[in-house]
Protein backbone atom coordinates (compact mmCIF):
# COMPACT_ATOMS: atom_id res chain seq x y z
CA UNK A 1 0.00 0.00 0.00
CA UNK A 2 1.54 3.29 -1.11
CA UNK A 3 2.18 5.55 1.49
CA UNK A 4 1.71 9.50 1.92
CA UNK A 5 5.18 10.29 0.50
CA UNK A 6 4.74 7.63 -2.38
CA UNK A 7 2.59 10.33 -3.45
CA UNK A 8 4.72 13.58 -3.29
CA UNK A 9 6.77 13.95 -6.69
CA UNK A 10 9.68 15.62 -6.37
CA UNK A 11 10.29 18.95 -9.15
CA UNK A 12 14.33 19.83 -9.45
CA UNK A 13 15.21 23.40 -10.15
CA UNK A 14 11.66 24.72 -8.78
CA UNK A 15 11.46 27.75 -7.81
CA UNK A 16 15.26 28.40 -8.53
CA UNK A 17 18.63 26.14 -9.02
CA UNK A 18 19.24 23.64 -6.55
CA UNK A 19 16.44 23.44 -5.10
CA UNK A 20 14.27 20.31 -4.41
CA UNK A 21 10.65 20.92 -4.61
CA UNK A 22 8.29 18.29 -2.64
CA UNK A 23 5.06 18.72 -4.31
CA UNK A 24 2.07 18.07 -2.73
CA UNK A 25 -0.41 18.37 -5.82
CA UNK A 26 0.09 15.05 -6.88
CA UNK A 27 -0.45 13.80 -3.22
CA UNK A 28 -3.72 15.83 -3.60
CA UNK A 29 -4.74 14.87 -6.52
CA UNK A 30 -5.09 11.34 -5.86
CA UNK A 31 -8.34 10.42 -3.72
CA UNK A 32 -6.89 7.74 -2.00
CA UNK A 33 -3.84 9.98 -1.21
CA UNK A 34 -5.86 13.16 -0.06
CA UNK A 35 -8.70 11.37 2.46
CA UNK A 36 -5.53 9.35 3.75
CA UNK A 37 -3.58 12.63 4.12
CA UNK A 38 -6.20 14.98 6.25
CA UNK A 39 -7.31 11.94 8.37
CA UNK A 40 -3.76 10.93 9.34
CA UNK A 41 -3.69 14.51 10.47
CA UNK A 42 -6.55 14.76 12.11
CA UNK A 43 -5.87 11.33 14.21
CA UNK A 44 -3.67 13.79 17.41
CA UNK A 45 -6.70 15.97 17.55
CA UNK A 46 -9.14 13.50 18.38
CA UNK A 47 -10.96 14.56 21.47
CA UNK A 48 -8.73 17.60 21.49
CA UNK A 49 -10.02 21.20 22.08
CA UNK A 50 -9.90 23.23 19.17
CA UNK A 51 -11.86 25.93 18.91
CA UNK A 52 -9.80 27.63 15.12
CA UNK A 53 -7.63 26.17 12.34
CA UNK A 54 -5.24 28.59 11.03
CA UNK A 55 -3.95 27.87 7.45
CA UNK A 56 -0.84 29.47 5.76
CA UNK A 57 -1.45 30.82 2.29
CA UNK A 58 -1.49 28.99 0.06
CA UNK A 59 -1.73 25.31 0.02
CA UNK A 60 -2.26 25.77 4.14
CA UNK A 61 -5.69 26.46 3.20
CA UNK A 62 -6.32 23.23 1.17
CA UNK A 63 -5.31 21.77 4.01
CA UNK A 64 -7.06 23.85 6.78
CA UNK A 65 -10.24 23.85 5.20
CA UNK A 66 -10.71 20.39 5.21
CA UNK A 67 -9.76 19.74 8.45
CA UNK A 68 -11.79 22.58 9.87
CA UNK A 69 -14.68 21.12 8.33
CA UNK A 70 -14.04 18.07 9.76
CA UNK A 71 -13.62 19.01 13.22
CA UNK A 72 -16.83 21.93 12.95
CA UNK A 73 -14.52 24.88 13.51
CA UNK A 74 -14.07 28.03 11.93
CA UNK A 75 -10.67 28.50 9.59
CA UNK A 76 -9.02 31.68 9.78
CA UNK A 77 -6.02 32.49 7.00
CA UNK A 78 -2.83 33.87 6.96
CA UNK A 79 -2.14 35.22 3.82
CA UNK A 80 0.51 37.33 2.40
CA UNK A 81 0.57 41.34 2.52
CA UNK A 82 -2.08 42.94 1.01
CA UNK A 83 -4.71 39.72 0.33
CA UNK A 84 -6.99 40.30 3.23
CA UNK A 85 -9.56 42.91 3.14
CA UNK A 86 -10.11 44.09 7.22
CA UNK A 87 -8.04 45.51 9.67
CA UNK A 88 -4.64 43.09 9.96
CA UNK A 89 -1.39 42.57 11.87
CA UNK A 90 1.27 42.04 10.05
CA UNK A 91 5.06 39.99 10.52
CA UNK A 92 7.50 39.91 8.13
CA UNK A 93 10.58 36.75 8.07
CA UNK A 94 13.49 35.47 6.00
CA UNK A 95 12.47 32.85 4.24
CA UNK A 96 13.90 29.89 2.17
CA UNK A 97 14.22 31.93 -1.38
CA UNK A 98 13.67 35.82 -0.22
CA UNK A 99 11.60 37.79 2.58
CA UNK A 100 7.92 37.79 3.25
CA UNK A 101 5.36 39.73 5.06
CA UNK A 102 2.47 37.99 6.52
CA UNK A 103 -0.88 39.17 7.74
CA UNK A 104 -3.98 38.07 9.58
CA UNK A 105 -7.50 40.27 10.43
CA UNK A 106 -7.22 41.68 13.67
CA UNK A 107 -10.54 40.41 14.50
CA UNK A 108 -10.11 36.57 13.58
CA UNK A 109 -9.01 35.13 17.03
CA UNK A 110 -10.54 35.69 20.44
CA UNK A 111 -8.13 35.70 23.31
CA UNK A 112 -8.01 32.23 24.66
CA UNK A 113 -9.27 30.60 21.95
CA UNK A 114 -7.58 26.91 21.09
CA UNK A 115 -5.84 27.27 17.68
CA UNK A 116 -3.97 24.23 15.12
CA UNK A 117 -1.78 25.98 13.05
CA UNK A 118 -1.64 23.65 9.38
CA UNK A 119 0.63 24.24 6.05
CA UNK A 120 1.96 21.50 3.95
CA UNK A 121 5.77 22.21 4.37
CA UNK A 122 8.14 22.39 7.04
CA UNK A 123 11.13 23.91 6.43
CA UNK A 124 12.97 26.66 7.59
CA UNK A 125 9.91 27.15 10.02
CA UNK A 126 10.09 31.24 9.27
CA UNK A 127 6.83 31.44 7.58
CA UNK A 128 5.01 29.08 10.40
CA UNK A 129 6.75 30.74 12.83
CA UNK A 130 5.83 34.06 11.85
CA UNK A 131 2.17 32.85 11.66
CA UNK A 132 2.49 31.23 15.00
CA UNK A 133 3.25 34.72 16.59
CA UNK A 134 0.31 36.51 14.51
CA UNK A 135 -1.78 34.10 16.48
CA UNK A 136 -0.08 34.56 19.82
CA UNK A 137 -0.77 38.64 19.19
CA UNK A 138 -4.21 38.20 19.29
CA UNK A 139 -3.90 36.28 22.27
CA UNK A 140 -4.82 32.96 20.69
CA UNK A 141 -3.17 29.59 22.43
CA UNK A 142 -1.52 27.44 20.03
CA UNK A 143 -2.75 23.61 20.78
CA UNK A 144 -0.26 22.71 18.17
CA UNK A 145 1.05 22.52 14.70
CA UNK A 146 0.82 20.06 11.85
CA UNK A 147 2.38 19.23 8.71
CA UNK A 148 2.34 17.21 5.80
CA UNK A 149 6.06 17.44 5.34
CA UNK A 150 9.34 17.94 7.23
CA UNK A 151 13.04 18.56 5.69
CA UNK A 152 14.73 18.08 9.27
CA UNK A 153 17.70 19.60 7.95
CA UNK A 154 16.61 22.88 7.74
CA UNK A 155 15.36 22.72 11.28
CA UNK A 156 12.61 24.37 11.25
CA UNK A 157 11.04 21.55 13.39
CA UNK A 158 13.72 22.21 16.21
CA UNK A 159 13.27 26.31 15.54
CA UNK A 160 9.17 25.45 16.58
CA UNK A 161 9.69 23.37 19.56
CA UNK A 162 12.11 26.08 20.97
CA UNK A 163 9.03 28.31 20.82
CA UNK A 164 7.37 25.30 22.96
CA UNK A 165 5.26 24.24 20.03
CA UNK A 166 4.08 20.99 19.32
CA UNK A 167 4.89 19.47 15.66
CA UNK A 168 3.19 16.81 13.90
CA UNK A 169 4.79 15.90 10.59
CA UNK A 170 3.09 12.84 8.17
CA UNK A 171 6.22 12.21 6.79
CA UNK A 172 9.98 13.47 6.15
CA UNK A 173 12.37 14.11 2.90
CA UNK A 174 16.11 14.26 3.42
CA UNK A 175 17.87 17.38 1.58
CA UNK A 176 16.89 20.88 0.61
CA UNK B 1 -31.01 31.58 12.69
CA UNK B 2 -28.40 33.49 10.69
CA UNK B 3 -28.37 32.49 7.21
CA UNK B 4 -25.05 32.55 5.36
CA UNK B 5 -25.17 35.78 3.58
CA UNK B 6 -25.64 37.33 7.49
CA UNK B 7 -21.66 35.42 8.35
CA UNK B 8 -20.72 37.92 5.32
CA UNK B 9 -18.97 41.09 5.91
CA UNK B 10 -18.85 44.02 3.46
CA UNK B 11 -15.47 46.20 3.18
CA UNK B 12 -15.87 49.03 1.34
CA UNK B 13 -13.32 50.65 -0.87
CA UNK B 14 -11.38 47.20 -1.30
CA UNK B 15 -9.15 46.58 -3.13
CA UNK B 16 -9.74 49.98 -4.54
CA UNK B 17 -12.76 52.56 -4.42
CA UNK B 18 -15.90 52.16 -5.26
CA UNK B 19 -15.80 48.35 -4.86
CA UNK B 20 -18.14 46.85 -2.34
CA UNK B 21 -15.38 43.61 -1.36
CA UNK B 22 -17.80 40.49 0.18
CA UNK B 23 -15.93 39.48 2.65
CA UNK B 24 -15.93 35.29 3.42
CA UNK B 25 -13.32 35.13 6.16
CA UNK B 26 -15.71 36.02 8.71
CA UNK B 27 -18.01 33.52 7.71
CA UNK B 28 -14.91 31.06 7.80
CA UNK B 29 -14.16 32.40 11.59
CA UNK B 30 -17.66 30.91 12.22
CA UNK B 31 -17.94 27.37 13.42
CA UNK B 32 -21.41 27.45 12.07
CA UNK B 33 -21.17 29.62 9.56
CA UNK B 34 -18.43 27.35 7.73
CA UNK B 35 -19.54 23.77 8.58
CA UNK B 36 -22.75 25.27 7.29
CA UNK B 37 -21.10 26.55 3.89
CA UNK B 38 -19.63 23.61 3.29
CA UNK B 39 -22.92 21.18 3.52
CA UNK B 40 -24.63 23.70 1.61
CA UNK B 41 -22.02 23.35 -1.11
CA UNK B 42 -22.27 20.04 -0.80
CA UNK B 43 -25.53 18.78 -1.26
CA UNK B 44 -26.50 19.58 -4.60
CA UNK B 45 -23.70 16.70 -4.96
CA UNK B 46 -25.19 13.95 -3.16
CA UNK B 47 -25.05 10.63 -5.35
CA UNK B 48 -23.33 12.39 -8.29
CA UNK B 49 -20.45 10.86 -9.40
CA UNK B 50 -17.66 13.42 -9.38
CA UNK B 51 -13.75 12.38 -9.61
CA UNK B 52 -11.94 15.68 -8.65
CA UNK B 53 -12.18 19.19 -7.20
CA UNK B 54 -10.70 22.09 -8.71
CA UNK B 55 -10.34 25.11 -6.76
CA UNK B 56 -9.41 28.63 -7.62
CA UNK B 57 -6.62 30.51 -5.86
CA UNK B 58 -7.32 31.14 -3.22
CA UNK B 59 -9.97 31.19 -1.60
CA UNK B 60 -11.50 28.58 -3.62
CA UNK B 61 -8.61 25.93 -2.01
CA UNK B 62 -10.59 26.56 1.41
CA UNK B 63 -13.35 25.46 0.15
CA UNK B 64 -12.29 22.62 -1.94
CA UNK B 65 -10.23 21.14 0.53
CA UNK B 66 -13.06 20.45 2.52
CA UNK B 67 -15.69 19.60 -0.27
CA UNK B 68 -13.25 17.13 -1.48
CA UNK B 69 -12.35 15.63 1.69
CA UNK B 70 -15.83 15.23 2.24
CA UNK B 71 -16.25 13.56 -1.17
CA UNK B 72 -13.03 11.17 -0.79
CA UNK B 73 -12.04 12.59 -4.18
CA UNK B 74 -8.77 14.29 -5.30
CA UNK B 75 -8.34 17.34 -5.40
CA UNK B 76 -6.28 20.21 -8.02
CA UNK B 77 -5.50 23.92 -7.45
CA UNK B 78 -5.83 26.52 -10.20
CA UNK B 79 -3.39 29.11 -9.50
CA UNK B 80 -1.68 32.30 -11.05
CA UNK B 81 0.85 32.27 -13.41
CA UNK B 82 4.47 30.75 -11.93
CA UNK B 83 2.99 29.47 -8.82
CA UNK B 84 2.76 25.57 -9.76
CA UNK B 85 5.74 23.61 -9.72
CA UNK B 86 5.40 20.78 -12.49
CA UNK B 87 4.24 21.90 -16.22
CA UNK B 88 1.15 23.49 -17.11
CA UNK B 89 -1.41 25.25 -19.39
CA UNK B 90 -2.17 28.34 -19.21
CA UNK B 91 -5.54 30.76 -19.73
CA UNK B 92 -4.95 35.02 -19.57
CA UNK B 93 -8.23 36.43 -19.00
CA UNK B 94 -9.20 40.11 -17.87
CA UNK B 95 -10.94 40.61 -14.85
CA UNK B 96 -12.64 43.21 -12.53
CA UNK B 97 -9.37 45.25 -11.68
CA UNK B 98 -7.08 44.12 -14.30
CA UNK B 99 -5.69 41.16 -16.55
CA UNK B 100 -3.93 38.06 -15.15
CA UNK B 101 -2.61 34.51 -15.96
CA UNK B 102 -4.09 30.85 -14.49
CA UNK B 103 -2.68 27.34 -14.58
CA UNK B 104 -3.23 24.11 -13.90
CA UNK B 105 -0.70 21.43 -13.97
CA UNK B 106 -0.74 19.56 -17.73
CA UNK B 107 -1.44 16.30 -15.51
CA UNK B 108 -3.92 16.97 -13.08
CA UNK B 109 -6.65 15.94 -15.12
CA UNK B 110 -7.08 12.69 -16.87
CA UNK B 111 -9.88 13.15 -19.98
CA UNK B 112 -13.30 12.03 -18.96
CA UNK B 113 -12.75 12.62 -15.69
CA UNK B 114 -16.01 13.84 -13.67
CA UNK B 115 -15.13 17.64 -12.10
CA UNK B 116 -16.31 20.04 -9.63
CA UNK B 117 -15.20 23.66 -10.41
CA UNK B 118 -15.51 26.04 -6.43
CA UNK B 119 -14.83 29.23 -5.47
CA UNK B 120 -15.81 31.73 -2.92
CA UNK B 121 -17.56 35.01 -5.42
CA UNK B 122 -19.00 34.63 -8.77
CA UNK B 123 -18.63 38.17 -10.07
CA UNK B 124 -17.82 38.78 -13.84
CA UNK B 125 -17.05 35.40 -14.11
CA UNK B 126 -13.98 35.79 -15.66
CA UNK B 127 -11.57 33.90 -13.46
CA UNK B 128 -14.36 30.74 -13.80
CA UNK B 129 -14.72 31.14 -17.47
CA UNK B 130 -10.57 30.42 -17.57
CA UNK B 131 -10.53 27.56 -15.12
CA UNK B 132 -13.32 26.16 -16.50
CA UNK B 133 -11.29 26.18 -20.06
CA UNK B 134 -8.10 25.00 -18.48
CA UNK B 135 -10.21 21.84 -16.66
CA UNK B 136 -11.55 21.48 -19.97
CA UNK B 137 -8.52 21.30 -22.30
CA UNK B 138 -7.13 19.13 -20.41
CA UNK B 139 -10.22 16.52 -21.37
CA UNK B 140 -12.23 16.96 -18.37
CA UNK B 141 -15.88 17.32 -18.17
CA UNK B 142 -17.55 19.70 -15.83
CA UNK B 143 -20.31 18.15 -13.87
CA UNK B 144 -21.10 21.39 -11.82
CA UNK B 145 -19.69 24.75 -10.56
CA UNK B 146 -20.28 25.94 -6.94
CA UNK B 147 -19.64 29.51 -5.69
CA UNK B 148 -20.95 31.31 -2.33
CA UNK B 149 -21.82 34.43 -3.42
CA UNK B 150 -23.54 35.67 -7.19
CA UNK B 151 -23.01 39.08 -7.50
CA UNK B 152 -25.78 38.91 -10.53
CA UNK B 153 -25.36 42.31 -11.75
CA UNK B 154 -21.84 41.35 -13.21
CA UNK B 155 -23.63 38.89 -15.32
CA UNK B 156 -20.93 35.74 -14.09
CA UNK B 157 -23.99 33.13 -13.70
CA UNK B 158 -24.97 34.26 -17.19
CA UNK B 159 -21.74 33.92 -18.83
CA UNK B 160 -21.08 30.40 -17.39
CA UNK B 161 -24.41 29.42 -17.78
CA UNK B 162 -24.06 30.19 -21.73
CA UNK B 163 -21.07 28.07 -21.59
CA UNK B 164 -23.40 25.22 -20.73
CA UNK B 165 -22.31 25.17 -17.29
CA UNK B 166 -24.51 23.88 -14.77
CA UNK B 167 -24.48 27.02 -11.86
CA UNK B 168 -24.88 26.93 -7.73
CA UNK B 169 -24.46 29.34 -5.81
CA UNK B 170 -25.19 29.85 -1.61
CA UNK B 171 -26.60 33.86 -1.33
CA UNK B 172 -26.60 36.77 -3.80
CA UNK B 173 -25.43 40.42 -3.13
CA UNK B 174 -26.44 43.50 -5.14
CA UNK B 175 -24.30 45.74 -6.63
CA UNK B 176 -20.52 45.66 -7.22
Amino acid sequence: MKKIEDYIRTIVDFPHEGIMFRDVTTLFADPRGFRMAIDLMLHPYAGIEIDKVVGLEARGFILGGAIAHQLSVGFVPIRKKGKLPGAVISEAYTLEYGEAIVEIHDDAIQPGEKILVVDDLLATGGTAAAGIKLVERLGGEIVSTSFIIDLPELGGRKKLEAMGMEVNVLCEFDGL
